[in-house]
């Protein structure tokens, strides 16, 4: 290994790999709260008028992988927030298939690609990595929404720290 | 430019100066939402037995500087989250103060440290990098659950993409 190799490593301040599993260990969080709905409240509980957390997780499910295959084959995709799931254990199911067709697109995206400029469900303009960002982002503050519907509920959520 | 330089500067994830801009993004929304809540209610309310939104506010600032200046210090920082604020006017300008502070312990973490293992607050173990992306999607969390607050209040939050 000669001096630029060991620069080019150390000096990144996260990996692509890095980046997966900071991203896996929040969907395994996401999958957890999910998890601790009872099965009516899911569907069906509300505050303020905002939807029930089964509708935002299926937002979420709608961007995650449909934004990682328009990234790794350019085409545009529609942002479908309407899987009409009717069961929590259909919702898992469909989370743990997104999570492994993550992995899957994941790996066809090279480091050089991280910063081509994209725009993602034929409006969100951005980089590879901004729009990345915005799918985890938008993950955790609905989790974090979904955290004060289970208190609401009596449900103690799962730790926030546990990945 | 060589050949060797394009690659290092293509190949990069994401840059320090990008991370922080994200943070900062994000702690401008922050700004928004502890700014949308009515004076009372921002120190008063709560749902399902949770904190108010000030106090998870007063964590975040707890964290974000402290945290930074251990990253840079290497001193072990308390996590004082009881910093007795009164009002929002206080709680802004303290808001205001950190993020400029953010901005000067950023300049002092060079891309070689960031994965570098730590001990944040005596007790949680990571790299730099995981350290503060921790910090990062705290705010983002405890902001999505303040999102409820206000819209259980009848506030319209800011949308969730101004940064």
């Amino acid at each position: 290994m000669n001096a630029t190799t060991t620069e080019n490593q150390i000096a990144k301040v996260i990996t692509s790999a890095e980046l997966l599993e900071h991203w896996q260990g929040h969907r395994r969080l996401t999958r957890r709260v999910i998890d601790a709905f009872p099965e009516k409240e899911l569907f069906e509980y509300s505050i303020g008028g905002m939807r029930p957390f089964a509708a935002m997780v299926q937002e979420l499910l709608a961007i995650g992988v449909p934004g990682l295959r328009e990234i790794t084959g350019g085409k545009t995709e529609a942002l479908n927030e309407h899987l009409d799931v009717k069961s929590k254990a259909e919702l898992l199911e469909l989370w743990d298939t997104a999570s492994e067709d993550i992995n899957t697109y994941w790996t066809q995206i090279p480091e050089q690609q991280f910063h081509d400029r994209i725009v993602t469900f034929g409006q969100y303009e951005g980089t590879v990595i901004s729009s990345i960002l915005y799918f985890i982002d938008n993950e955790i503050h609905h989790r974090g929404e979904g955290y004060v519907y289970l208190r609401s509920l009596g449900v103690e959520p799962p730790p926030f720290w546990a990945r």
